[in-house]
């Protein structure tokens, strides 16, 4: 049986999509003898990086090495290529656009319009930026649908973890009536860092040593990523209306040291909570430091690790736990999108 | 457009059937207006309540009130029909076997044989009976693929909680290298109750009490229920080969209040761990008291709460946690499975 050929338009080519081409290229014969398809980068457009194109296949390894050698694609790469984010898009006739681009909070672009011309040119979207999801899921949504295109998003909470497929794949019949999780990494390791002893401006500079604090502290601490993550989860999987600035959100800048003591001596710590619930007819979110029983589920979760717990009408409560995840499940997230694309989409 | 029907034979009628009668009479329009199929009970056969049968579809409002009252469907319900479970399901005709029968340890009869003339009937399985996956899952799956039938057993490792769902839709590609879970419930409470000061008697018969202790205390005391899942999620996920008695087994019965103490005083607690994992070319489970730090997760497992982990090649290690489930939560395992089924096979 001959390979179908699937090519990819990727806009952003930082940690993540790095690591998505690595993966990509080790997992491309697997790919071939599961689904019969021949899967080929065809663009890779950055803001700083520069841009490549080629119909045939860019280059990965070269692409790689380059951005690891000089942070960025060298000008005498002959896949290079000038042009913006869009016109790349319209040029690459690629078959699904791979959205990476960095996370706006204020508005969710430019990312929304890149999935926006992704959908005016028949291209399917997979995103593991959280702001089109966060600000403008349900029309986005709705663009894709009439099409018959998909828009996958597993990656935009809890990296790989599966949240959106758990809910859409394994609880049929389901209704989701309110979720509670631990969503911000940041955040949490820096309460823990406090547990520790550390003062609050230590932690957020360990946090930062380690690459995981966002390089804008506000991001993470005022509860922005959270609120952010926060609506995503309330517009797809309760079918609400949320967007970052809806989410009634407290940071964690406020708590001191004597807050954590209190808790540690009430038998308990303090975490920064993401909770979506039903309130009469309204679906709202809350972003909150909160405290947790040493004897709750939700006091184990540590450093990095990171936790949804989601209640149903059917199933009761479940919850879903990543522990310590690196950027390989960030990676993950996209590529099992991809996967997902071709077997529900197009097989 | 019409609906179709799809008709059930139910083998067993405890209690996980009889709530999953009760959700289905909830869901029948539902399922209507989902899907288009008219779900209908056209028999059902017990061990020791008697049996039903009707083409057009059994009361189940009756056949609850009437064992609700009596314990066994009443000598003149005009639905009442005898013959052995094999003769019924040859009679019923139905689309579908439910598999509710009791779990026997020692070889999952007379299960096996309810799922073979299943399938020799053209019949699609669910069974929520763990005997069969943790015996003889391959021969069976090997049977149904054959005859493009489904085999769905959701239920069998915490109750609907998705767990093989879980890693057949929504982790494509990735391999399961290993996994650790506490599944028992009735050990779990009983350590926690000893840790709380009772002793081991005591804390037997609070879970019997309670309802969740099998009748024949060994099932649970000596890991035996621990061991049959751990068998299904090495031969399900792992695609191994093993059965109860390959799994490496050590029951309760040995644990002391001075051993709880001891880990008391180093920070722990004891759990029974069930395990899979891959040893060089050969895949083993095995099922065990082990001591787990009050910082790791598993520690607050507490009650009826279970929870597996699943270590992964692509996505690292994701944890499920199923929260203090109830009948309501088994009956949805065999109730997704039933929307599966439509999804899956027969749209």
């Amino acid at each position: 049986m001959e390979n179908r050929k699937l090519s990819i338009c990727m806009i952003g080519f930082g940690n993540a999509g790095k690591e998505f081409c690595r993966m990509l290229m080790e997992k491309k014969e697997e790919i071939k003898n599961t689904y019969n398809f021949n899967v080929v980068v065809t663009a890779i457009s950055t803001r700083s990086k520069g841009a490549l194109f080629d119909p045939s296949g860019v280059d990965l390894n070269r692409a790689l090495q380059e951005v690891e050698t000089e942070g960025r694609f060298f000008q005498n790469n002959p896949q290079r290529i000038d042009g913006s984010a869009l016109e790349i898009m319209q040029k690459s006739e690629a078959d699904v656009l791979i959205e990476l681009s960095t996370l706006s909070i204020e508005d969710g672009q430019p990312a929304i319009s890149h999935i926006e011309e992704a959908f005016r040119n028949n291209m399917h979207v997979i995103t593991a930026n959280k702001g089109p999801i966060a600000w403008d899921y349900k029309r986005l949504k709705k663009m894709a649908d009439e099409k018959g295109l998909a828009l996958l998003h597993e990656t935009t909470v809890m990296d790989g973890t599966p949240i959106f497929n758990l809910v859409e794949k394994t609880l049929p019949g389901c209704k989701i009536l309110g979720f509670k999780g631990i969503l911000n990494t940041t955040t949490n390791f820096i309460m823990e860092e406090m547990e520790a002893g550390s003062d609050y401006e230590a932690a957020l500079k360990e946090a930062q040593r380690r690459g995981f604090a966002e390089a804008d502290p506000s991001m993470d601490i005022d509860g922005w990523d959270a609120a952010a993550k926060t609506a995503a989860l309330i517009n797809v999987l309760m079918d609400g209306n949320a967007t970052p600035m809806t989410i009634d959100r407290t940071g964690i800048s406020g708590v001191t040291l004597k807050d954590i003591d209190d808790a540690k001596r009430k038998g308990g710590k303090i975490k920064l909570l993401c909770e979506g619930f039903r309130d009469e007819d309204d679906i709202k979110g809350r972003v909150y430091p909160s405290f947790v029983d040493n004897k709750d589920i939700f006091s184990n979760i540590d450093s990095t690790t990171s936790v949804l717990s989601i209640s149903t009408d059917l199933m009761g409560e479940i919850c879903i736990v990543e522990r310590y995840p690196e950027i390989q499940q960030t990676a993950y997230g996209v590529y099992s999108d991809l996967l997902t694309l071709i077997k529900d989409y197009l097989k």
